[in-house]
């Protein structure tokens, strides 16, 4: 039977601002990234995440982002590759600690927000920030952005990986994302978009807006936490899933 | 033979100011306290640190502090015992990650500034700061103030612990330091320093201002790394101690 | 006619984190007391507060706090008088800019959390932080909490000041609040506090829990922001003092 | 007589840790330009540098920066165009705060670091920058990178503006900065910097390397801080201009 993997961001609260549905999202999901305390996260936050991640039997993944708190880790700094790479080191690291302490494990890494979408486009950048999570922990398994530079730098580093798709964005062509700015670039529809992923899972290749085939190893889907559909999103996604007859359950490698 | 190990804080700079002379003092100490990026060290220098304390062969220490960089965590802030359980377990875990990012290893964990002092004086921020180190690492070398409530909480604990001294602070009859207003209470004068620290550790003793011993375990002497004679009385510290026959090396438990 | 302030805090988001339900509260009070980005708001988060506030006729206040994002200013720190006069002065500096950008002014300042309750119960305290506003400026009104050391603090500066008590907390004989631990030390019934607090400002005094009167300047009410009834219990408020014959307006000084 | 005004960027200490010979530069320039807390500076370091500057009679200017103190603003941000607008208004706003409290003005505003770089490229970004400035101060000066966008923001905006151009730096015919990594981009000997720069001042524009003249308003001269050299160098270019006939003081506008 095939099988997929579903994740989200969590561990976004900060402080005493709250963000997100973790409780109701680790329900639906396979494999959570929380953030380090760059971009999101606290100590206190961390802990409480990944100790309820682990009672739900969540994979727990490291989710480090740009030192970028008022900017949520969302806007491009150009940082050089060293000290990007320490900046992994450091939070997945502290990701590591965290998850030791509440009795439970990383074991993967995906990068946050600008962070992301930079290393999505740099290779140089990818490998940098990937060199430095396996600088901490050889085995850690890369959960990249299928299909981008991303990917190219797992491949070129030869450590463990998987491949991830979005379950509420179009794309384009050559693997990206349709602009947010055009019509039809993010589904809102809980009905449109699990049939949509079921979809993909099954041919094992992203489905373009115009119908293109692009080969590449679904290993999970990417959920979003926030908007107004969110969780409906989320649950249709698992249900169509499922009653496809795909196994939805944490990837291995 | 006696032995006793000479500890330092280092790895004090930030961004693009400097800090202390992390070189030097790495020739004449054998344990390093590393501070983790809350009240001072970033992941840049962070990782320069431990790859320089680890070519010298000094052992390793995370120093967590206070979330204080204007203050260099040296204004006491009132955290709950949760909260300090969770920025301990943080900032070691960010330091075990980079200290295998660089191929060595933190062996022994000691609380900096305000964070040391508080806990120097109230057993409950102690035992709560410590338990978080041991929730990450349960074989960390706690290495306390002796004669403190840091000594107190690691006995409760019942974990690996090392006791350290001052080399260039007078003590009282309690085991408190004389205050800094108080003639005497620092030494400055390294030729000072060198026979007073020899004594001690022959004694196996603190000896006070008024000449009562307080025995205890001196495992570690604590140099400073500031101050016009620092260095000096490092190096006074060290000549004397193996003058007198005593080995200077890295403590073991 | 009787008249009296009802204030609030405000502009408490940060960055992509919410809180608190501004619009609503501003249809209901004459002062907003707004965070400076030490321990909440960013400077995007104060434009948009300030013109909105500004808009609804509300009279703006800076409301400095101590630098603790993490724990919202809300844990006590012992920081030196000179930088305690200097944090105000910048973040009155930085709320004063802001106003002025949005075509506004800041007419009074209120100390935020574990800087406000240290300054309570420590003269010394309260007089270097208003003295770091009326450094800026000289004509700014200083909103204190009543029969504390704050409003003895205001008195011995000689500068302008109104008096603040709370909408919904019970007080001690000697002035202080009621331990939020015992039982009615925190009032959720909007029906029992707005005629309470009618009845305080007509007799002009904080009518204790044991019936004692504190005879004081009430100028101001704060209402709170958060709570499952803090809407509803400033609007009962609001009515009960205006259909009692007190006008509800900002405060003159 | 021809006139020109020396700026320098201080007010770069953090807590506790320096940065640059304030006391030594401001005996040579007449205009300092401050750091604003966001990339260097905290409301201590502001309050004297503030002081200090103003006993030597030099100007006081507010040089804000991005909102990263490990990069020392000196790392590129995408920041939306409203929130560079409002963290100008913010920084200014603050260090005009500042120097209210220690009896002085902020007269003049120059951005710092990869905040400066960036809007020399993009006149968008500039004029953000810039209108955040007037917003809060109709008559402050914009002190801009001469024959940039920079100086284009301000000529549409129609303020108050000096131009500037560098001591210790070649130029290129299209008046950008010869590149670091080549020979001859910084001039590191005083006695070239001081005749070069007598020269330009004299031509009433930038003579690049290739030997071309860039007419502009050149009204002050940027002088480092930093660097081997760096006080020499400033008083080499004072002494220069001073020899030949140049009056060194305050710009006006």
């Amino acid at each position: 039977m095939s099988r997929v993997d579903l994740n989200a961001d969590m561990g976004e609260s900060f402080g005493p601002w709250k963000m997100g549905d973790d409780a109701s999202l680790l329900k639906i999901i396979t494999s959570a990234n929380i953030a380090c305390g760059f971009h999101a996260g606290d100590p206190d936050v961390m802990a409480q995440t990944m100790a309820l991640a682990a009672e739900n039997g969540v994979g727990i993944g490291a989710h480090p982002g740009f030192p970028d708190l008022q900017g949520f880790g969302r806007r491009n700094m150009k940082v050089p590759h060293d000290s990007l790479r320490n900046l992994v080191r450091y939070q997945l690291g502290a990701a590591r600690g965290m998850a030791a302490a509440v009795g439970t494990k990383v074991r993967h890494l995906k990068l946050h927000g600008a962070l992301a979408n930079m290393c999505s486009a740099d290779i140089g950048m990818a490998r940098a920030c990937y060199q430095g999570a396996l600088d901490v922990d050889p085995d850690i398994i890369i959960m990249v952005l299928a299909v981008t530079k991303q990917e190219e730098a797992v491949r070129d580093l030869g450590c463990r990986w998987v491949g991830e798709i979005f379950a509420d964005r179009a794309y384009n062509d050559d693997g990206t994302l349709v602009d947010r700015s055009l019509p039809g670039a993010v589904i809102h529809d809980p009905e449109v978009a699990g049939p949509r992923i079921l979809n993909m899972v099954r041919e094992g290749a992203i489905i373009t807006e115009s119908g293109k085939r692009l080969e590449t190893s679904i290993d999970t889907i990417c959920l979003h936490g926030d908007g107004p559909t969110a969780v409906q999103i989320a649950g249709s996604v698992r249900k169509h899933l499922i009653d496809g007859g795909i196994e939805v359950t944490q990837f291995l490698r």
